[in-house]
Order: C-alpha cells, then sequence, then structure tokens
C-alpha cells in the first residue's frame, strides 16, 4: 500500500473499495495502488516505487552535446547539404504537425467536458422541476431530488480523485512547477487526464462553486505530454517505430506543455491570445520567440477547432455570436460614443481596489484553509466526508435561499430593443415558486450553470424607461454573492477536480454589478452618467481574475476576448491593475499559496533581493527543507 | 569633421549649411559636429570621439554584487528592520513612478506629432486646393504648389535627420539592439528624439509613404532612457541630487526602454497590450513576470493619457469610438452573427500567404536596394537628392494618377444605415478635377492622409441594394496599391525618419481588398456567402505588418486593438502565421535585414543548430568582421 510523505495531493489510495476498479480497468490496467504504468516518462527511470509519489523529479533542459550528438549531426548535416528538405526541416514539420495534433485534441477534450457537464446539469434540472411541478417547491421531496443528485455527482467526481489523487484541484500549481523544471510523480499521465475530465463534469454537474475551466489548463499540458513523446505504459502503446520519438527529451516536452497550457486556456475561454499570455505570465519561466509562435499555432488551431465544431451545424457559415464568446458579447449601446466614460476610469480602479481586497482575504482565509487540510484532513474518508458536507451546505444554499426569498419579478417585457443574446437570457430566468411570467431572482442566479449566472450579471442593463430595473434587486445580488464568495472559499481545496477560474470570475462580477448598483442609487435619474451595472460587472470580474490568480495581462485578455468589445481595454487593465496590486500588500496568489503550503520545490524567478538577500538570509532561507533528491535504494 | 566608419545610419555630418544651425541651436548647444553632448550615458564613458559614432558599446547587466555594494544592502536592510516603508520599498515605488511619468510623456509626444503632422498635411491640402479653385486640376500651377510643399517638406525632413544621423528610419533595428545588450552610439539621447520627432512630422507632411507611428518605438526609448537616468549633458541638466540615480545602471535602463518601447507602440496604434507584445516579441531578449508587469502599467497610462486629452473638450465624457480606435471600429454587420464564415478562414489563410509573397518581395528589393545604398549612397548630399528624387516621383504619382483617372463617380447616398464613421469616410472622399456630388477614387486614397486611407480600405462595404458599390472600382485600387507597394519599398530607407507599420499595412490592405473584390466578382449575388471585402482588407493589412515586420501575435492584437472587435481573432491570427511563415521562407524582416547588412553586432537568441551547428560552422561564422572593442586611445 501506500505510505503518503508530503503534499495533500498524494493522498494514499490503497483503501478504495469496489466502486473504484471498475473506473480503474476503464483504463486498462487492475488496480494495484503501485502507481505503474507511465503514460509516458514524467517518471524519467520508467519505474518509481509507491512510496516516492510525492517526490519531484528535476527536469533536464541542456541540450545535447555530447560527441556522439555532434557527430550525428556532422553526418546528417553532410547528407543534408544538397537537399532542400533538410533533416532539421523534417524535424521543424513534425514538430509543428504535434502542435497542431495538440491544438486540435485540446479543442475536442474541451468540447466533450462542456457537453458532458452540460448533459450532467441539464438532467438534474429536469429532474429538479419535474420534482418541483408534481410536488411543489416547499416539499422536502424537492428537495431530497436535488441533495440527491448532487450527492451522487458529488461522490462520483471525489471518486475520481481517489482513483488519481493528482487530479484534485485545478493543476495549475503542478503544472507551474513543470513548467519550471520540477516534475511531480503521474502529473502528465492520461490516467490523471481521463480522472480530472470525468471528474471535474461530475463536481459542476453536482453545482459546486466551481468552474470546468481551469483543469484545462491541466488537461491540456497532459495531452501534450502525451502526444509529444508518443507512448502510454498504461496502454502499451508506443510510437517508437516513428520518427517522433526524436522529442523524447525534456527541453522538448517543457516547451509541448507550455503549448499545452496555452490551448487549453484557449479551449476553455475561447481565448487564444489570453491562452498564450497565460502560459507565458502564469508558467513559463523559459520563453523565446520561437516557443511564443508556436504557442500561438498551437492555442489558435483549439480556437478553430472549436469554431468547426460549434459551427458544424450551419454548414461552417457564419457563427453565432455565441459560439465565439463565452460570456456573452459585449457590444456599443450607442454607436458612436463608448459604453462608459473616461472620467470613470477612476472609479474602475476603486473597483479594483475594492475586489483586491475581497480577493486578499478570499487567498488568506483559504490559505488557512488550506493548512488545516494539511494538518487534519489526512485520510481519503475524512476527505470524502468534508467533500460530502462541503456539497450538502451548497445543496441547501441552492435550494433554501431562493425558497425563502419569496418575491415573485415579473419578467422583462421583451421588445424590439432586445438583442437575441438578451432575449435568451431572459429564457434562462428561474420560475422557481413563481407563476409563469415572473422570476425568482436568487433561483436565477443559483439554479443554473455558472456560466449562465455570469452572463446574467454582464448583460442586463438598465433602460431609458425602466431606469430602476436591473434583473437582480441589490439585496437579492448581494445575498447570493456573499454566500457564493464563502462557499467557493471553503470549496476550493476539496477533494475533486475543480477550477479556480469561475469563482473568482463569479465573486468579482457580483461584487463589481453590486458597486454598480450602489452608483445607480446615487444617480437614478438616467443611465448617461454612470456606466451601466454590466459594465462594472465585466470589469469586477476581471478583477476577481486578478486578485485570486494574480494574473494580470492575461486576466485583461481572456475578459476581452470573451466578450469581444476591445473598447474596454483600458479599465479591464486599470481595474486588474489595481486589483492585483492591492492582494499582493497582503498574500500570495491561489497556486503560489499551493506551492508554499505543499512545500513544492519552486525556484522563483528572481531573488528577494530587496528584502535584504545578501545581507540577513543565509542558505538555510533558500534551501528546502530535508534533501529528497538522493536516497539509498533510488530507483535507477 | 567626421569620418564615416560603417553603418549608413553614421553619416558624416560636417558639410551641413545654415539651415541646421538653428536646428542645433534650438537643442541648446552650437554645432561642432564633434557629437560631444550626451543626454545621458549612451557612451557609458562619458566622451566619445567622433569618429567612434557607428561603434556599439556592449551593456553590462550583471547585478552589483561587489563586497561594498552587499555591506551597503546589509546596512539598509538592518536600518529598515522594524520599518514598514523599507528601502526596497521606496525604491519600487521611484521605480513606478518614473514608469508612469514615462507612460505619460510618451503619450503626450504622440498627441505632438500627431498634431504637426495634421497641421502640415492640412496645410497642404488646404493650398493645393486653394490652386486648384482658382486654376484647376490640369494647370501646371496647381501641380507645382504641391511640388514645392512637399519638397520643402521633405528639405525639412531630411535637414532633421542630417542633424542627427541616428535619426533616420524608424529605429526599430536599434532598439532591438539596444535591448539585447548593444547600443549604438547616440541612440537614446535628446537631440536624437527631437529630431525624429519633428523629422518624422515633416515626411508624413511631405506624403511620403511612411507612417509617423514606427518612429514612437524609438522616441518611446529615448523617453525612457532619458527619463530613467534623468540628466541630460546637452541641456547640462541633471537629477543626481535626487534620489533617481539609484537607476543609473545598464540593467534598469534597459527594463525602462523596454517599457518605454511598448508605450511607444500603444500611443502610436492606442494598443496597450498590443504594445506590451511589441516589446516582447521584437525587442526583448531579457524578461520576467515583474517586467511585463511594468511594461503593462507604462503602455496603460500612455493610453489613458491619450484618453484624457482626446476627451477634454468633452469633459471627459464617454469618448466617441474614433478617439478609441485608430483604425476606426469594425462592429457586427448583423447583430446575432459574425461578419464571415468559419470555413472562410481557409480564404484568409489564402490572402495570408499570398501577402506573404507580397511581403518577401518586398523584403527582398528592399534589401538590394539597401545594400546599393550602402555602397553608392554614401555622402549627405547624395542622399539628400536620393530622397528629393523619391519626393518628387511620389508627387508625380500622387498627382498625376488622379490626374489621369477621369472617372467621377457619384458619392454614395447618405441614408439612415449609414454609421457616424461612415459619413466622416464619405466627407473625407476627394473631389478632384470633378463636381460636387462625385468624388475622383484615386485621389480620395492618394491625396489624403495615409490613416484616412486606410480606414477607407477597411470600413466601406457592399450593400443590399447596391451590391457591386465598394466605393473604390477594382482598377482603381489596383493601380493605387501597385504603384504604393512600389514607393513604399523604394522609400524605406531614404535619409528622412520614417515608420514601416503604415506601408505594411496599407500594402496588405490594399491586396486583402483587391481578393475580396475578385471573390465578390465570383458571387456578385449576394454578399452573404463571401465575407465583406472590409474584411478581406483588414485580415490583410495584419498580414502585411505580420510579412514585412515578421511579427505574429503583436501584430494580431495591435489589428485588434486598433479596430475594436475581437471576432476577428482567429481570422487574424490565421492570415498572419501563414504571412509570416511564408516570408521567412524566403528572408528576414525588414529590422534584422538591416542588422544584417549594417553589420550591427547582434547575438540570434537561439543557435542556428538545425544548419548544422557543431558540424560545419567555425568560430569564423559566429564572429563579427574585425574586432571594434579594442583599441589604442580607447576613451577612458
Amino acid at each position: 500500500g501506500h505510505s503518503r510523505e508530503h503534499g495533500s495531493s498524494a493522498v494514499a489510495a490503497s483503501s478504495v473499495g469496489g466502486l473504484l476498479r471498475w473506473l480503474a480497468s476503464i483504463l486498462g490496467q487492475a488496480w494495484h495502488g503501485d502507481g505503474a504504468g507511465a503514460w509516458n516518462g514524467d517518471d524519467l527511470g520508467g519505474y518509481r516505487s509507491a512510496g516516492s509519489q510525492g517526490i519531484a523529479t528535476s527536469h533536464n533542459y541542456e541540450a545535447e552535446e555530447s560527441v556522439v550528438w555532434r557527430a550525428h549531426h556532422s553526418a546528417a548535416a553532410f547528407l543534408d547539404r544538397s537537399k532542400w528538405f533538410t533533416h532539421g526541416k523534417q524535424r521543424a514539420l513534425r514538430r509543428w504537425l504535434l502542435t497542431f495534433l495538440i491544438g486540435f485534441c485540446a479543442g475536442i477534450l474541451a468540447l466533450l467536458i462542456a457537453y458532458l457537464s452540460d448533459a450532467w446539469t441539464m438532467l438534474k434540472f429536469a429532474a429538479l422541476r419535474a420534482a418541483i411541478a408534481s410536488h411543489g417547491a416547499h416539499s422536502f421531496l424537492s428537495f431530497s431530488v436535488l441533495l440527491t443528485i448532487n450527492t451522487v455527482f458529488t461522490l462520483l467526481a471525489n471518486a475520481c480523485s481517489r482513483v488519481e489523487p493528482v487530479a484534485v484541484g485545478a493543476g495549475i500549481a503542478e503544472i507551474k512547477l513543470f513548467l519550471n523544471g520540477r516534475s511531480l510523480a503521474r502529473i502528465v499521465r492520461i490516467k490523471t487526464l481521463v480522472c480530472k475530465a470525468i471528474g471535474v463534469t461530475f463536481a459542476v454537474g453536482a453545482g459546486l462553486p466551481i468552474g470546468k475551466e481551469g483543469p484545462m489548463v491541466h488537461n491540456g499540458a497532459i495531452l501534450a505530454a502525451g502526444i509529444s513523446q508518443g507512448k502510454s505504459t498504461t496502454w502499451g502503446f508506443d510510437t517508437s517505430f516513428s520518427k517522433f520519438q526524436d522529442f523524447r527529451n525534456d527541453r522538448e516536452k517543457r516547451d509541448f506543455v507550455a503549448c499545452g497550457a496555452a490551448a487549453g486556456v484557449a479551449a476553455a475561454f475561447g481565448a487564444p491570445i489570453g491562452g498564450v499570455l497565460y502560459s507565458l505570465e502564469e508558467g513559463t519561466s523559459f520563453w523565446s520567440t520561437k516557443l511564443t509562435w508556436r504557442t500561438f499555432f498551437c492555442a489558435m488551431m483549439t480556437v478553430y477547432t472549436l469554431y468547426l465544431m460549434r459551427t458544424l451545424s450551419t454548414g461552417w457559415s457564419r457563427p453565432d455570436q455565441k459560439a465565439m464568446f463565452s460570456f456573452g458579447q459585449f457590444y456599443s449601446l450607442n454607436e458612436s460614443t463608448g459604453n462608459f466614460s473616461v472620467w470613470e476610469i477612476t472609479l474602475f480602479v476603486i473597483v479594483g481596489i475594492v475586489v483586491g481586497l475581497m480577493g486578499a482575504v478570499f487567498n488568506g482565509a483559504n490559505e488557512r484553509l488550506t493548512k488545516f487540510r494539511e494538518r487534519r484532513i489526512r485520510t481519503t474518508n475524512l476527505q470524502t466526508a468534508e467533500v460530502l458536507l462541503v456539497s450538502t451546505v451548497m445543496t441547501c444554499l441552492s435550494y433554501g435561499l431562493p425558497l425563502l426569498w419569496p418575491h415573485c419579478v415579473p419578467l422583462p417585457e421583451v421588445d424590439d430593443t432586445y438583442t437575441d443574446q438578451e432575449r435568451e437570457l431572459v429564457e434562462a430566468l428561474v420560475p422557481f415558486q413563481c407563476d409563469e411570467g415572473s422570476y425568482n431572482e436568487l433561483a436565477s442566479l443559483y439554479l443554473v450553470e455558472a456560466d449562465v449566472a455570469i452572463k446574467q450579471l454582464f448583460h442586463f442593463y438598465s433602460r431609458g424607461a425602466q431606469e430602476s430595473y436591473t434583473t437582480f434587486s441589490t439585496s437579492a445580488l448581494f445575498l447570493f454573492w456573499s454566500s457564493y464568495v464563502v462557499m467557493a472559499c471553503v470549496t476550493l481545496g476539496v477533494s475533486v477536480p475543480s477550477g479556480i477560474f469561475v469563482p473568482a470570475l463569479m465573486s468579482g462580477a457580483g461584487l463589481g454589478r453590486l458597486m454598480g448598483h450602489v452608483l445607480h442609487f446615487i444617480d437614478s435619474s438616467s443611465t448617461a452618467f454612470f456606466a451601466d451595472a454590466g459594465t462594472y460587472a465585466l470589469v469586477g470580474a476581471a478583477a476577481g481574475l486578478a486578485s485570486v490568480c494574480r494574473i494580470s495581462i492575461s486576466a485583461t485578455v481572456m475578459l476581452l476576448e470573451a466578450t469581444g468589445d476591445m473598447q474596454y481595454v483600458v479599465p479591464l487593465m486599470v481595474a486588474v491593475m489595481a486589483a492585483r496590486w492591492v492582494g499582493n500588500l497582503f498574500n500570495d496568489s491561489i497556486p503560489d499559496m499551493q506551492i508554499r503550503i505543499k512545500s513544492y520545490p519552486f525556484l522563483e524567478p528572481e531573488l528577494p533581493i530587496d528584502k535584504g538577500f545578501g545581507a540577513e538570509m543565509t542558505a538555510k532561507n533558500v534551501m528546502s527543507r530535508g534533501c529528497m533528491a538522493v536516497r539509498p535504494g533510488c530507483p535507477q
């Protein structure tokens, strides 16, 4: 069996029952708990003992420079001397082909995950609607239908993370580590991919306050590692007969993984440039123009694949805007002028500061929680119990709050000024407890998919005739936002595959929209003085992403790409900057916090020189505790 | 006097007449031709002999690690031990203040340059209109008015580059060199800035096929170097009494210059993210997350300054879209669907390939021309003669072609479907030789500012009722495009400050729109099958930028930011990729070509390993000809 050494992700999995055996058997191997069966060489020596699963191996990024290699290249160059299609060009072509394949597969995978998540969610709400229709919303039976389904989905998601403990969470910290020269055991294996991809759909289906987008970074990275190395010990598959074994070294693998991570973000948000920037900003300390270029290509292929698939039914003709923009399209409310005043950019800075404070509190609270989990919740069974508890509380909130909020708001009258997008959002409002023709505000935020809730916050704006009309009243929005943020903070870190992007966006968007509401209280006479509350929600969402994940330029570009209007570039930039700055005054980003608490061996890009390095720091301060690289009986 | 050693930019300036003396006297020094008077230490030793102006000095990027420095930091850390606002934090704050200042100044400078260019151009066309009104278009007098003004402006622009030879061209190659560890003499001096900024406005005013945007990269870099180092020997100004002398080292200066280059691009196109990416992609081989972050901040401040200034008259209220998007805003023609079909992305790839071929021919031809200039046009007087010749030919073309194109096209009937932007473009059509109510197609492209011509190519689209109506007929467009490209290629490299971005964009946009016209010949029945010709112009423009400058991700983002619609992200990306790839099959980018021909000491980021390095290359291949670093009598 396993013994757990360090890192909560390296959880012992020896006491798992029959439920997991079928999952393991899908993966083509009996479940022995010894972790053998590498898809590719993330354990470089091939075999790894069961006890060492928490240990990170170092990558070797040196270019090959042996005498044999130089002689080989000399020979190749000599043979190539009169050819146009040289050995080097062939190799480049193969590299591009693999990059294309990674982009394509990341797109397909994202579609599959989105499809499955939607399917589980639709299934759940169909059952709930049926139950409410026959028993009424106040019946305990209706609630128990939701509770049962959520519990089952949560258990399934947790089961995936018991099969493969490194599939827990978003995997961003682990990929950051990978791109910086260290690889945790089993982090880029196909089993991890399968568990993560399936698990996250169940976690989303269970209505937990998490997203399916974050894990796409990890999924993309695994795809890239697997495709570039071209072998799977798990499946007994090896392409070493082909020419592709050229790329079986750490240097090439790192570059492919950077491409894969970018493709993952691109697939998650339909944001190719945001993906490249994310890979650059968050992940990679090694970077070259050539790699930018390949990452760019990979992310582009992913988004193109998404386009092709989403417009398949219409024969690849002009796509719906909703096929192109993950969070709905923003557009100019008035044709010739912008949607906000230039002086309001100072207000956006304030939104950024407030959301940044929220992010600092969020990260600080989650840090304490993570430390608590490291100390107390150490067995898989306790972890499962924790997940079930969180899921039950979340179910109670998402059913109980709409139940206790008895106001039925009449549906807005859809007239010609409504865009198709707004019509769809009006249709998505949930008539929980209410008659036809009206909707329950909290149910419309809690009992829908997270994407839809974010769109609701972004895209309803106040109209001339109905000045005070904003779809969600301030008090309902506050109730939703405050409970959501607390639950998102608690949920982050439980044993299911889960993403952090969507909770961060939602928390920020809620707070941003609330601030927009406050401003419209101050000036309710007309909508011309302050920008629409949807604009504040958008700015808040970007600030939320920046304050929790501490990414700057990529957060801006992701939001721009996911909503389509470039006029927001400066508002988003200032809010993102303010949020990140304020957050950094207090604590780290979530991935950095995880790296620190789990004692992953990570070297910061810059020496902490202003903190007195060279004066007060000694070797003790920069070394990690306990040498783990050399040990008796070390494999190979 | 001077002796010219190498590099056409290092041109002897000893034979310059009285015209230049007043320019030099503005700069606060008598013109002696010895090049003394450094604004800041781009010559590290302080004094540089006149004969060495073409020589590049190396930067020293090592962190200070002397015993004295470590002791100083120890002391500082000890004194800081109980403070919150530590020495390090104070230093960081000062760094951010300087970064803000650089961003702000870059914005103001861009506005000044744009204002002056517009003023000269308006002055010219007002005089021309008056001449045509009284003498008619066929009169030689009218032509000679244009010729005289163009000649005077050309001479003034050339005079600026005679005062400071390194102000010639866009300066992108030189900044690339600077960011990679080498600095040419006088490249970041205030005199260079003044000559470049004033010179480029005259060059634009003279109607040469160049842009004012490219030099903003160099201008921003100079601003950054000057502000960060905080002294000007030219003006006898030194801020060493302040705390800012902290940043007087190569490492800090390089980082500030990277910020300044990004701010320059941001100011030129209103594209903050594009600016950061340009600085990253083209310039900097040293890069860290912190620097990304500062560059981002700097570029943002630039764009915010632009916004503030442009909306000053309306009290910083909601800005006109034209204040936000340099090349006019693209928007959805149909609210709910995109402007192009997904299958058309293959056509955009073809556009990219064709434009890439054009770029390869363009760069190849310019390379030969540059080599010819290096050999034959070596004295300043010959260079002035060359500029005058090019300017005269350009004037003949821009006056003669509209004259020989006698078709008067009736102005489109402006109805309610026209946006404000289109109304303005209709008003900008030039009625050369034509009655009121009609316009001359070629004059509307040649006798306007370049920005307006690009907007015309982008934003006129075919409408339902007037299917075949496209503002510019295919033959007129072809005539304009073919003559423009040839002239742009010839002009690139003459002795005036000039940018390469606008010619690249215009050449690409023209070719792209032509291809759109061809497609609409194939399917003239409706505009639903192929996308609008304006879309093809946009895609072509991005490809043009990518094929001439060989930038990829920054070209995409720049165009997105300058036109505002994110739905074009994938079309632009594929076209940019195809264009760059095709171009790279044949030759280098313009800046790389200049670096090679002028024998600047530049180390490529990657070893040319696939070309048989380690096999056929010897030390001879990687060393530059003639050691120039050590010489008898070397200063200090």
